[in-house]
C-alpha cells in the first residue's frame, strides 16, 4: 500500500486526474431538458465507455501506481460500475486486474468486467464480508485494494465529471453549476463535485431505505444503512456504510441528501428512455428521479448526473413498459 | 408557394442554418465507438430534443418564411420525426402547424407530434396519397406544404448535423470525416453530408426492399421501391420514391447504397442499448446495423449516423430481449 492513501482529495488533484483522464476519453455530454419544474443539464455519464463514471477514479488511481506496483496488479470489490472502471483502466495501463463481485450483480455488469480481461471472483452480497475478501486476495498476491470510493485518487477522479460540466455549462449557459443534484452510492462523485463547487448547492440522492449518507449529514455524522434494507434495482448504490473521505467533505460542504421511492426511480428510467433516448440503469436514474418528482429543485444552472447505464435487458424492458 | 423552393441546396445555406440552429439547440454529441471492423464516430441525432435530426431541416424551413407565410402556417406530411422537427420549429416560432401522419405510426411519434401541439390528420400508409392529401389541406388553408426531403432549405437544414461533426471530430480525433455512412430515407441527411464532404466517401444504408436510393445511385436514375416491399420496423425510412433534389447531389457526389437485413437492424439496436446506453429506433440504427454486418466498413475517420430514438416500449423491449 503506497503511505499516502489517506490523505485528503483536493481540487488541484482533480485538475490533475482531469489532464490524465482527457488524453484517454472524450468529455461525456452535458444536455440540457426541460422539466416542469425547470430546466436541468445532464451530465451524462452513462454515455462513458464502461456505460458509468467509474473509468475516472480507477484510471486516476491505477496511473498513479509505480511500476512495481502495476506488475502486481489491483484488487477492488464493486457491485459492477467500479468493476469495470478498473477492469478498463487495468487493460488501459497494462495492470493485472481481479475483481470481488457480488454473485447477483446484473449480468451486462459481469459480462461488462470480464469482457475487459479482469479475473472475477464472486460472493453473497448480504454477508458483508467483501472488504475482508478482497484484502485477503490482495494481500496473497501483493496487489493494491482499489476502493469504490475511499480512496483520495479514486475520488479525485470522480471529480473530474464535474470539471468538464463546470467547462461544458459556462460555454452552453454562461456560468459554472449553481446547484448539483448527485447520484450517491458511497458519495464518490458528489464529493467531487464539492471540491470543484465549493460555493453551489449539493444535494445528494439514495434509493429509500438506503439513504444513508441523507441520515448521516442530517444527523452529523456516519450511520450505516439499517438491519434488512428494502430490495431495489439501484444494485449501484447498495453502499451499507460511508467513510470519513466522503461524509466529512459533504458535511463540511453542507451538502443534504434526499431519498426516492423505487417507483419515482422508474418513472425517471422510463422518462430517459422516451424523452431523452438514454438508457440509465436504476441507480444512475436516482438523481433525475428526484427532479422529476419534484423532491429536489432545480436552482439557478442546474447539473443533475445520470450516473451509469448497465442494466440487464429484461429489468429495461419490464421498467419501460410498466 | 415562394417562387425559390426548386432552388438546389448549397453549402453556404448549410452555413446559414447552422448559425440559425445553434441559437436554438445545442450541437448532439460525437461519440466515439471501436467496433470489431475499427473506430467509428457516432453523430447522436437520436439525442436532439426531439429525438431525431429533423428539426434541423424544420428550424430552417420555417425560420425562412415570411411574416404572412408564417400567419396561414405549414402543413407537413411525415411518419413522425419529421413531424415532430416541423411542429417543435413551428412551436418555437409561434406558427401553427398541421401534420398529416401515417395511421400506424408509433405511439411515441403520434404523441410527440401532437405534444408540440401541431394538429394531426391520419392517412394509410399504403395508399399513397398522402402528397395528394397535404397538398389539398395547405391549398385550403393557403398554408405552406413542407416535404420531408425534397425541398432545398430542409436539405440544408440536415447538412447542419455534418458541419457540427466536422468541427467535432477535427477537435477530437484531428480532421473532418474521411467516410460517412449514414441512414437513407429520402436521403436528406445524406445529400447534407455530401455538400459538407465533396471529398469524402458517401455510403447510404436502407433496410432491404426499401433500397430504392441505392437502387437509384446504382442505375443512375432514380427507380422507385418495388411493389409490395416488405414489412420493416424502419418506420422512419418508409420513403415510396426519393426526388432529384437529393438523387441528383448524392449520384454526382459518387455516394453508393447498401440494404441491411431486419436481423441486421435489431442487432444495431440492441448493441446501442447495451454497448452505448442510447435508444435507437430502427430506422436510425441502419448505418450502426451495416457497420456491424461488416457490409459498410470504417474507412479513416468514420462518421456514422444515429439518426433517430424514437420507438414504442413495447417494440424495443422486444429488440432487445431477442
Amino acid at each position: 500500500m503506497q503511505e499516502n492513501d489517506t490523505r485528503t482529495p483536493t481540487l488541484a488533484g482533480i485538475k490533475e486526474a482531469a489532464a490524465r483522464i482527457h488524453e484517454v476519453v472524450p468529455p461525456t455530454p452535458l444536455i440540457p431538458f426541460d422539466t416542469e419544474h425547470g430546466r436541468i443539464w445532464l451530465k451524462c455519464e452513462n454515455l462513458q465507455p464502461i456505460g458509468a463514471f467509474k473509468l475516472r477514479g480507477g484510471y486516476h488511481r491505477l496511473s498513479a501506481m509505480t511500476p512495481a506496483e502495476r506488475e502486481t496488479g489491483v484488487v477492488a470489490f464493486s457491485s459492477g460500475n467500479h468493476a469495470q472502471g478498473v477492469a478498463w483502466a487495468a487493460k488501459r495501463l497494462g495492470i493485472p486486474a481481479l475483481i470481488v463481485m457480488p454473485e447477483d450483480a446484473p449480468k451486462a455488469k459481469l459480462d461488462g468486467t470480464r469482457g475487459l480481461g479482469a479475473e472475477i471472483v464472486t460472493y453473497d452480497r448480504m454477508d458483508g464480508s467483501r472488504e475482508k475478501l478482497a484484502a485477503d486476495l490482495a494481500a496473497e498476491r501483493g496487489a493494491i485494494v482499489v476502493p469504490s470510493f475511499d480512496d483520495p485518487w479514486v475520488v479525485e477522479g470522480q471529480g473530474t465529471a464535474t470539471l468538464e460540466a463546470v467547462e461544458q455549462m459556462t460555454e452552453l449557459a454562461g456560468g459554472p453549476p449553481d446547484s448539483a443534484i448527485i447520484c450517491c452510492g458511497g458519495g464518490g462523485l458528489a464529493t467531487g463535485a464539492a471540491l470543484v463547487l465549493p460555493d453551489a448547492k449539493i444535494t445528494v440522492v439514495e434509493p429509500e431505505g438506503w439513504d444513508d449518507m441523507a441520515r448521516s449529514l442530517a444527523n452529523g455524522a456516519i450511520e450505516p444503512v439499517g438491519a434488512n434494507p428494502p430490495d431495489t434495482r439501484c444494485d449501484a448504490l447498495q453502499t451499507m456504510e460511508v467513510a470519513p473521505i466522503t461524509f466529512d467533505i459533504l458535511s463540511a460542504h453542507g451538502a443534504t441528501g434526499i431519498a426516492v421511492t423505487e417507483e419515482e426511480v422508474a418513472h425517471a428510467v422510463r422518462t430517459a428512455f422516451s424523452k431523452l433516448q438514454l438508457v440509465v440503469e436504476p441507480g444512475g436514474a436516482v438523481a433525475l428521479a428526484a427532479v422529476l418528482a419534484g423532491k429536489a429543485k432545480p436552482e439557478g444552472r442546474t447539473m443533475v448526473t445520470l450516473s451509469g447505464g448497465n442494466v440487464d435487458a429484461a429489468v429495461f424492458a419490464a421498467i419501460i413498459q410498466g
